[in-house]
């Protein structure tokens, strides 16, 4: 709606009155009209009313809410709950179009700009923090992992003859399952144990290149984010084989879009070497609800190999969520959630060591790791190895979750491929300890908390530990 | 929240007035008490403020809602938007786990419930409608084409050495590319036809797999729902064949629940042969918006390895949706849309008669199509038959939406397999048509403006045509 | 917003697809046009989304809602909860100005094209339902009989001198507090029993005019909407004497303005006499929340004196309710309701004659009573009266609300006033009875369920008297 | 809704998650048991879905909620339009019955508990801020003038033979009108003048109330909150007349409430002398939307005289703001608005003064004001006194509102009442000012803005004004 053109009669409203309100109105146009001809994030987040009314004004482009609609197909986004159709302000279509997740609908112009411009938005963002090399993006409605079977596909249509995956261990189900669902054999490289913490095998990689063929090898497949002490794999070094060998590089960024440091070396990687795509979460970078990942590339052509594999029309609530996201926190709010995410990983660390030290543990050095931390439990484990896992259940009794407890001899056969000490990343863990990670959206309040609750079952386990011992050496004095 | 363990003192409110409101809780009570306990679609529909009151306490369960949270991970459902949390009703963490979509999450008690309670009545649902023998289903948070990718998937794991997916012939690019991208390589079987009517090769079906070997056959996949002229399927003579030879089959059932026919066909079906997975949208059969899709069994056994196959956490987003829409229609609410559907479906083909007729045109017989509909443009072609593609943006510039124009010779590859006179699924098409469908959900008023408006199209082109010929005749007059 | 001063870029979305969607915004824009510019009710309802989008431009043109405000005074509509801003569309000025709640404000454009609208398409409704000669009306944020006080305070200050009320007796707390609130001296005149209905007392007025003096009464004050079987106030006669001695004549047409009769009544009085005001209930007649009522009158100057009454900024809330409420319905929206209403006024009747009948009792004829009805419970009480009273609870119980039963004998005092037999509108009363109306809104599903109610209710009372009366006979034999 | 009775099977969601999610309910439950218990306002603000939880939960203890309700009334809470009953959570009914604000409704036992626990939080957070005396309070949905009048309406029953109400000067309309409407008759006490700043002539308070005789007066009416230069009337002292002479005081504290020093006063006057009622603004104090005022007195009985006034039912919209806002912002954040008003009040009156000095200008010494503050515009002005009226409209069209330019020579008559030098609160106004004030949730940033606009906008004249006097110098030496 439009006042301009609407001659208010000066019966309903004073015409100066009139004219100040509509002199706001102007600044709000102007901003619908920058972002829509820029694609540009804005730098100040919106107030909900001026995203809402943008998204629905999107939404009126697509036909199911054309006042004068006929609906004579077998998809026409009826909607039959009032309050579905609300949540969805409305939208129904879906994104993509015959199998390919950017093609425009006839059907939906609203739909289809709320996706582009959401992948604009994307893309913006995704330079501003650091990748200015990006050259395109897209959000596909789908986890990480089968975005990531999604890119292998596109790549085995390019590579058809290719049926390795050479992957960097690391030991998340489905980074995994995203390999097996796609029926290409995966070559495990188990990572270089330095101290306690855990690196990429680069010269293994290499050997298997020359051992395997560079033709049966469909592509190289690294991971940056990951639980410590795992540290993000050596992207740069990985990528200059890819390069050198003219293997394809898919690189698992699932929540790296929030660590400056891989940022860093993701746009490093691309200068000395060659990144086919990476992939990230939404939710785990952007604070939406799961459901969704972004494929990104320093090359915009072969992104779309990915989009046309992705066979039908897909959610559009993913691109509605991130859009809505992305206006309400601007260029500014982004940033600032990053630079804290940043300082508060960095007083999780600090305050880890602080703990660590009297009670006899260490925080494991895994340097190339900005965003989980270990600390071992070797000393509150002792001999009694395997029950240091309540310690893991105590804290989620008490409101803290995501800590991990990791113990050695968790052994896990995942879709016919035996993974020992699944959990580690490695083989021969000898340590217990605990990972703790200081992801975006974190507070120090947080953390202040989950180190009085930590101190509270530490103390809980210890006691009951002397307790034993001590009846035990009363029972063998007897 | 319970008023019934709070002593709220006659100051408040006096005691008889509030023991009247707290009797008219009691029987909202017992319809939650029944749909968790019962897990079946209620009878009557529920009220928004009901569907909403169960929605907010199931996300109230999962601990990103938890008062005194402490989220210690790398994914702790933290929602930057506010809007966005409202949307989702503060859901964050998706649903499944550990890449499989059946997991619960013990960081999400409510979403777990929330996808389980939703599989749960859309099975009742399925069962209700006329498929008793239906053993489970769930929801996939992806499109129809994606999900039964994930379906050949899976199939693939139990039967390793096996490439082929025998396919009977429809044109529509997401079932094609279904196969494609798997690497899976589709042999095409195309169809009988029988007048202008297209019916399953189902000979042609049992040759290939003599020819090729049962071993190296994945799967044999057959498509319900349809475009007029071709006809659903006879999913009951191949599914005998599945049996005979012990081949998976895989049923394509797009928006085949909204319809009685295709509904006792494959409850028949499974009767006298074998289906694994049949497949059906979700925005299609179910009036929410695109994003999803379910797979049901007639053998609850196969289902996990389906589910287990999708590479992460999924998108809880369209388990709501469906979830709200079941509880706000109920299963008389459904049944209704269901039955109109078949009036609305008689109701549209009588008047395409009637409107075919006295134009020198013919609805094709297609009657096991129970949905769609095809009325030639022969005599409005006439020998311009390309010209005729215009009819199609005429009626979409007029509201229309979801009618398609089918010429000869519009070929098309895709994915490296050629496809003569796409969109007809035949080659050597003749005469052109108009197809239309009655879906779930049309009304009789949007059906009697169609002809309106599908009448004034087709006078306009008609005496275009006229005038064209009289300037012709006129030009060789003189 | 208005896509149409934006260059969309075509990355964005294919310029034929987005003009298909502007052109369907184009009818939209006119009715948004059509109902500021002409202030008329639409004819057909809008959707919630249209709705939606004129209250949220409304709002944005308040100075509270520019972006770029710097608030320096006392009340700048701060609100401090989301969720209260949320409900109110961001509307926080109120309406009216320095005591006038027709007056412009300087702050607000917005929330004063929202009041003033709103009393223009309620004027177009009350003219449209059979009241061709009003001339103005507006909205008062207060109810029904406050809204009646300010109509008597806004009187005295044109009649000073004159204290008395003449009022026909209705047994309504709030319509006798109306006056006693103003200080003013309230006349009682009972009214005329004919059978068991309640007739004005015509002569009674008359006499009363010359006895007290014309000088010294400021108004004549009727009721049309009442409780049976008190009648409609002969309103056309009143008028006759208001216009012969030049006094006022203040109409409470509480829930009159969803009768036909009332509404014809209320024309046919302004002809032959004088109405300086009409008050009635939004929530009654419109189906909005309790909170607002409805000045009209047939000479638009005396309105302003009433608006000018009230000291201070009030309320738009109401207003709100009132706009979304009639923008919905729409002209045939609102129709519909009003002569279903006439309709289940009629079923109502029917049936509770088929119900007195066979029991012995009877509706009273209150012929100038087109909403309320009252059958009496003679034979039902017997000689027990009082004990009749239980009825109204055991309704009640059940969930009927609105029935009300009345027995004789119940006196009350208000301000110093007494009147006997209150809740009957007259005194000595003989015969108990109950009244239910047949609101604006009734369903005929309502009546019938009354109906099994009521009479489930009749028989156990009618049970446990004669079993008192046969263990009296017992008693007295014995 | 509650889990804690439903057995909901291991199939839907394991015990042990959803044991945890249980939990994390019950100190949910607990606050909801203490406010309704205790009905104290929560020390931290509740959670919007908190909030709407209780909200929601009380709506449906309203007969119109209740799924088996039978409506045979003429107000049955019926709401036509989805979007109104969603906005009011379905609440319909209102608050008070039967010309009483205070009772209970049988039919609506869920808004009696809205209104009542609202009045019982707003007492409690008056209590709070320094007023330990208050022996109760209830919202009016009238705007602060009406209730006003509704006080003086109900003091008239207690005292009918008294018709003298007064009054200290304060120019604002509506606090005048709120007399006038009464038809009592105002007698006005004009401020004694000390500097620029104002007083309560007191001394003339005591000879009018020996002049017109005790028993002919209604009450003293006083006012606290203002604009500068007047100050808060000397309460205290007027409190000891009216307890010496037992004459009803009446006190205007319209946004006194969120000033320390204001409510220090009343806290004190009660304690020398008497209050019967002190009035304030909801939206004034409590940021919520205007459209109501609340009454209080140290006298808890004479508090139902006023509520029993009131001649209806009332609109329980205003209650319902008043309670979200306060449960939203919990004791603490009132508390921390109230300290920040307090210091950005000093914070603009310094800088006030650094703007005045080198200007030439003062800020008036108004210490009994502390939130509104009066800065003198004599250079500006120079001898063109009325052009000086234009600034005010200079800063209203750069975003500044609440801003005032007072300037002599402004008389009114409102009511019949004539006030020379309208708005100064004097007559023989000399020099000219302007106003600002500090209200509640007014920011230091809104304080900034407007030096910058207000220095831009004094330059502008300031250069106009000279540009005039050298062109007239000019003019002249020509």
């Amino acid at each position: 709606m439009n006042f301009e053109q609407v001659n208010i009669p000066e019966k309903l409203v004073p015409d100066n009155y009139l004219q100040l309100g509509l002199a706001a109105q102007r600044s709000k146009q102007r901003s619908f009209k920058e972002l829509l001809e820029k694609r540009k994030l804005p730098k100040n987040g919106w107030s909900d009313e001026r995203i809402e009314e943008l998204v629905h004004m999107l939404a009126s482009l697509d036909s199911n809410n054309y006042p004068h609609k006929v609906g004579l197909g077998e998809r026409e986004a009826r909607i039959a709950c009032k309050l579905v159709a609300r949540r969805h302000y409305n939208f129904g279509h879906g994104i993509g179009r015959s199998g390919d997740l950017l093609e425009a609908q006839p059907k939906a112009a609203g739909s289809t700009l709320l996706a582009r411009l959401t992948n604009a938005l994307i893309l913006d963002l995704i330079r501003g923090i650091g990748l200015p090399s990006c050259a395109g993006c897209f959000l596909v409605p789908m986890c990480t992992g089968m975005t990531l079977t999604l890119c292998l596909q596109s790549l085995r249509k390019r590579r058809p003859g290719a049926r390795y995956v050479l992957w960097s261990r690391i030991d998340q189900k489905s980074c995994f399952k995203a390999i097996t669902a796609t029926g290409l054999v995966p070559v495990v490289i188990p990572c270089l144990i330095k101290g306690e913490s855990l690196n990429t095998n680069v010269d293994l990689f290499r050997e298997k290149i020359k051992s395997l063929g560079v033709d049966s090898i469909l592509c190289l497949y690294t991971t940056t984010s990951c639980f410590a002490p795992r540290n993000s794999d050596d992207i740069a070094e990985v990528s200059k084989l890819s390069k050198q060998w003219q293997i394809p590089h898919l690189v698992n960024n699932a929540y790296g879009l929030q660590a400056k440091e891989i940022v860093n070396q993701l746009e490093c990687a691309n200068r000395v070497g060659r990144i086919d795509y990476f992939v990230q979460s939404s939710d785990k970078n952007l604070l939406v609800p799961v459901g969704s990942a972004i494929v990104a590339s320093f090359n915009e052509s072969v992104l779309h190999d990915v989009a046309s594999t992705y066979a039908g029309r897909a959610s559009g609530s993913q691109s509605l969520d991130v859009l809505m996201t992305l206006l309400s926190l601007g260029r500014n709010g982004f940033r600032l959630l990053f630079d804290q995410r940043g300082e508060n990983f960095n007083y999780l660390r600090e305050n880890l060591r602080k703990f660590a030290e009297p009670r006899g543990e260490i925080v494991i050095d895994s340097r190339f790791n900005s965003i989980s931390l270990a600390i071992t439990l070797a000393t509150l484990a002792g001999d009694q190895m395997k029950s240091i896992t309540k310690l893991g259940s105590m804290l989620h009794m008490r409101g803290v979750s995501g800590a991990r407890v990791i113990v050695p001899g968790q052994n896990k056969t995942i879709d016919g491929h035996e993974f020992l000490d699944f959990g580690s990343h490695r083989s021969n863990l000898q340590v217990p300890y605990l990972t703790v990670a200081a992801g975006i959206g974190i507070t120090r309040e947080e953390i202040d908390k989950f180190f009085d609750i930590f101190n509270k079952c530490w103390n809980q386990i210890f006691q009951t530990k002397n307790e034993k011992i001590m009846s035990l050496l009363e029972t063998t004095i007897k």
